[in-house]
């Protein structure tokens, strides 16, 4: 089967730096299917030569030492371009004819990708439907939207409107690259295909989650935008939730889309909706010092740069274990980190003769490092019985014959040329998701809300955050990841 | 308080290469109680200095390069020899007299240290009783003993109520060095300061448990002894046993010596009586190739130097689940281990996508590489969801500094000088131990036995041992531990 990927945007940063590069990877490891042939579309005005020329700089530099200028020459071959402009209805009609010119005869799936500015989605989508290039007779017709889904929960169902106008549900790609991570992946499975971790993965075992992404920049050049949009919008809303789904969610029968994306959907229905006081005891916002000189940053901004908020999921399983998601910017450092945080021994018999165990705690280290910690009480050797946590440690990298973990979209690109939406987020995930996170954006922006708290750069968030959690009788796992080779 | 430390068959190889090297290090350490002052009895005649000079070369050797001239000067003083036959009452007397002579006025506790020949045992207690130095009125009285207790149940009997006539129980100290293994006592620590592990610690979860015990030498000079006793009395009685109970006991109410080891015993009271077809069928008996031909084996022999035994343990905890007990000598390596397999995932839903799973593994590595190792499926970097076995891996030697760990005798001999006897052996529980061993011997003996089967030297056992495992569905974990620095 022949296969088109059709890049709208394609002059951003994006098809330069991830896309591109993904599907070249792809390429030189014959894992593309081999009669792939990707089209770029924006509105510049290049032959396929001067895009080619632009993408084999480009590649070189983000492929880094793995470029190979042979193999570069064959994939370029299989690369078009093509002038448009999303607003112009002819245009698409030229792409059609284009797509015909360069298409073999027969079946041909084709992939969309839609990287342009999200405002430019829905027309996008419209143009698609009204010259015919949705028309799946000849062939799998599929579109992949780049995050953000909407900007709140009435953007996204609009959005969501629009999509099902011109597409069925199952050729929608919503792409969030955390679930392309292998660390994410293999959650599922660490969770299923062992039979040591599943027994424990409840509230009889485990006391409480602990989800962070943290960014050691500040928001930088972004900030205009960012002041928009804010770590709710930005972080919790995806890559929090989509974390927080596969870490919390029940064994789906089989691994296939719709029945994995169904009990994540659960896990978002048992998230309890946060009311009244609710909002100001179990959430915290900060915003780092310095942000207002951020350029772009309007004076007197109140939008956070960091959030931590406490969510419990009304479940069998998860009864009295709060979820705590945290995210921000100018932190200690780059982390994306589960750390499921068991319970103490319901009996210390060591009592007398040990120090007061720590709990055993299971990290689960994302990015930058991508790997596994099993912390739990050892003997210290030559004492009597005194115990002290040690580590048992896994490291991806290291698995991967010390090469570079494949990039998020290497995996999602694949998937979708292949139809297989588990790793894409669900039109009915992203409304759900807006549901939780809608009131909390209004309640920061109300009496509500909890007191604004400034954070210096560098490190975990504002002090109030440490104070929280300890009045909780908990403690964030606030540990830079050590990243090897 | 002051302490002795008389130590019986001072002349013999324990003393110079386990009892005097690990009383040092102990010292060295500051960890021996400062009034504490050795004393060697034996038929030889030395004086003090010419025992100290014997015991500095071998010292310094059997310590290798934590010696120090200066510690040892030191400590050599506190050493004293008195020459005496255990035959002979009156050197009894004359080594109560020169006890006195060197301790300190008031009271002293004192530990008796059998070293001698098992067939001295009961006439030593006996002469102990009969010169008075079991009279504890000034100073606890301790006797430590070293292994066989026994040669079957009769005789074990026989010595227990031997020893009862001079001390009380609680004064018997039977050491089994394998209980001073910091690997051994972890597995308290691992099982009952973790909430990890005990949940799973249970037929739910757990398919079966292999207990090796592989030595790497022939039998050597010992055949002559070795072939009185086999493999049965010299390894499965006590080390195995001992290990198998650390393993499946129930977590006592305190970390309390009799505690315990009511716990312990409670083990061996629920192993189901082999009766019948029970012994050739859930036994295999191995003789390795050439162990006719070693020096004082007579013709024909045919003592086991290999056992592999199942045993049930049939109460709440782990009905099903047996426990596979094996040693043997002139196997592929030295290695004790402890292998909790656990049960395979209930549901393989990722079953279309990945090869079939190997269920998790436990390893604990007892001796000579001391550490943990838990096998766990993950994710196969790169791939769509293969899976395959990692290993979250932990060394003990690694925690200690790069040192060598302490050798077990330090710390059970410090255990008999503070009173602790949590990690010795209590009366029952050798008896009971024996109570199992004693019907399988005979049966080994009888025409119910297997077959003898040879096998090959450095290989894991008879070939028989590894098909019969598959036959019941299950694989012996044979690997030889990796050492590292």
């Amino acid at each position: 089967m022949a296969h088109t990927i059709v890049i709208f945007g394609a002059s951003g940063d994006l098809t330069s730096r991830k896309l591109i590069p993904a599907l070249y990877r792809l390429f030189q490891k014959k894992r593309l299917p081999v009669d792939t042939q990707i089209v770029g579309v924006s509105r510049s005005e290049y032959s396929h030569d001067q895009w080619r020329e632009q993408l084999t700089e480009s590649t070189a530099k983000f492929v880094g030492k793995g470029f190979d200028s042979e193999a570069w020459q064959a994939f370029s071959q299989q690369i078009f371009y093509q002038p448009g402009d999303i607003q112009q209805t002819e245009d698409f009609q030229a792409l059609g004819e284009f797509l015909k010119s360069i298409e073999p005869e027969g079946p041909v799936d084709r992939v969309y990708y839609l990287s342009t500015k999200p405002q430019l989605y829905e027309k996008a989508i419209a143009q698609l439907g009204a010259s015919g290039l949705n028309d799946d007779s000849n062939g799998e017709r599929r579109v992949i939207v780049e995050k953000p889904f909407g900007t709140d929960l009435a953007s996204a169902k609009a959005l969501n409107h629009a999509m099902h106008q011109v597409f069925r549900e199952d050729q929608v790609y919503r792409i969030d690259h955390y679930l392309g991570k292998e660390t994410v992946q293999n959650l599922f499975v660490l969770r299923f295909a062992n039979t040591i971790f599943e027994p424990l993965w409840n509230h009889n075992y485990i006391d409480h989650v602990q989800i962070t992404v943290a960014e050691e920049v500040p928001v930088g050049r972004r900030a205009g935008y960012y002041d928009t949009s804010g770590v709710l919008r930005d972080m919790v809303q995806n890559h929090l939730l989509q974390l927080m789904m596969i870490t919390a969610m029940e064994p789906p029968a089989r691994f296939d889309a719709d029945l994995v994306r169904d009990e994540k959907v659960k896990v978002l229905h048992s998230v309890r909706p946060m009311v009244g006081g609710d909002f100001a005891s179990d959430s915290v916002r900060g915003q780092y010092e310095g942000y207002l000189q951020e350029e772009g940053v309007p004076a007197g901004s109140q939008t956070a740069s960091f959030a931590a908020v406490k969510l419990h999921v009304d479940n069998w399983r998860w009864q009295g274990v709060p979820f705590y998601l945290r995210s921000g910017k100018a932190m200690s450092c780059r982390t994306t980190q589960i750390v499921i945080h068991f319970r103490d021994a319901p009996h210390l018999l060591l009592g007398s003769k040990t120090r007061v165990p720590t709990a055993n705690q299971l990290v689960i280290q994302v990015q930058p490092a991508e790997g596994i910690q099993l912390h739990f009480q050892t003997k210290v050797p030559d004492t009597e019985l005194k115990t002290k946590l040690s580590s048992l440690d896994f490291r991806f990298q290291s698995e991967c014959g010390g090469g570079a973990m494949p990039d998020s979209y290497q995996r999602l690109l694949l998937d979708a040329l292949n139809g297989d939406a588990s790793l894409f987020a669900r039109s009915d995930e992203v409304e759900l998701a807006w549901g939780i996170i809608d009131p909390l954006i209004a309640a920061w922006r109300s009496p509500a809300a909890p007191p604004l708290q400034t954070y210096p750069q560098g490190e975990w968030g504002p002090e109030w955050c440490t104070q929280w959690m300890q009045q909780q009788g908990r403690q964030w796992f606030d540990v830079c990841p050590v990243l090897k080779g």
